[in-house]
């Protein structure tokens, strides 16, 4: 029975998401999330009974979730694989969604009401893009840089591609998101490749894949 | 008389301007404008025939402009200064509103919406990047660098910028735009000092102050 009871549940989540992706936080009511989902209002509270601001901070970490498992698995092949993947997955959303879909996390930081709900939304947000950020500065770690400057990098990273996303949404092309690519590929090369050099080929073999 | 009633239409403007960083565009209804700017809903359709997309471009153009002018002004020290202006302004507005405003130029990006009113609002969101990126670009291509890294660079430069700017209202930190603002200074002044090298002490002294 759990199972069954979970479709829509399941389906409430990925409305959200999708919600928040094309149209941001506050214009994302319960109503329409429920409507979006086709879902009898009174379910979303079923599943949850504190409202839009839980609902709306599980559909964030699970976002958020799916990213760190893509990095998660990809960063075991080092960073630039890692970076690859983080990129092959928001062009896709650009493009598939004709660029009127973005990133659900930063949907969120976007706006001043996401500290309603106790806060709720805005902590999913900062908690998934601060696992984005661990990620991958462990992974720039592995390959030989040194802290602070990987965990620097690994946000310079998450921001660049972050606005990269808004910029494709704004001019309608995906001309700003290949150009930032292509930049932070060539700079993570790069940089990695000193590092391994500086720190020998020891530290490279001795990576554990998670 | 034109000034004093240009006073209600620029209130509106700054009202507009004010929501869209805080709380994105769809939340930004012309109601609340129009009380928020403690004017009377009709004078919005007075300054504003065309409503709600109409008040909401200007708003961005507005932005665009200020932020443009404080670019070309920055961008005649060299590419350095101009960033360096880029950054002080977007900091200032985070460190505020105690990060609880970004760019209105982006909220607009972010929002699905934003194609609304024949594509109003939108259409100013591109027109202030595009001219954002082309001051950059003007800069970096006076300092010596070559096209189009020129302009992949400028559009790197807004992006890591823009992103860094939501990561902060994210994480409630001024830290990730530091971070991101280091890393910028520092490579675009090895890459421009290295663009003057190559091309000579001439170019740099023939620049035209614009």
């Amino acid at each position: 029975m759990k199972h069954e009871e979970d479709v829509p549940r399941e389906r409430l989540i990925g409305t959200a998401v999708d919600l928040l992706r094309r149209r941001g936080l506050s214009s994302t009511s319960i109503r329409e999330l429920a409507k979006h989902a086709n879902a009898p209002l009174g379910s979303t509270y079923h599943y949850f009974p504190a409202g839009k601001p839980q609902l709306i901070s599980e559909a964030v970490t699970q976002s958020g979730r799916h990213v760190s498992a893509l990095l998660n698995k990809a960063l075991a092949e080092g960073p630039v694989a890692g970076l690859e993947a983080f990129l092959t997955n928001w062009r896709s959303i650009l493009i598939e969604s004709e660029f009127k879909a973005g990133c659900p996390v930063i949907a969120v930081a976007a706006d001043d009401s996401s500290g309603e709900g106790e806060g709720l939304p805005l902590a999913a947000a900062a908690e998934a893009l601060r696992e984005w950020e661990r990620l991958i500065s462990q992974g720039l770690a592995e390959a030989g840089m040194e802290e602070p400057e990987a965990s620097a990098m690994a946000t310079f990273i998450i921001a660049s591609v972050e606005g990269a996303i808004l910029l494709c949404r704004a001019v309608q092309s995906i001309t700003p998101f290949d150009n930032v690519a292509k930049l932070l590929t060539s700079q993570l090369r790069a940089q990695t490749s000193r590092g391994t050099r500086a720190r020998g080929a020891g530290k490279r073999s001795a990576r554990i894949v998670r």
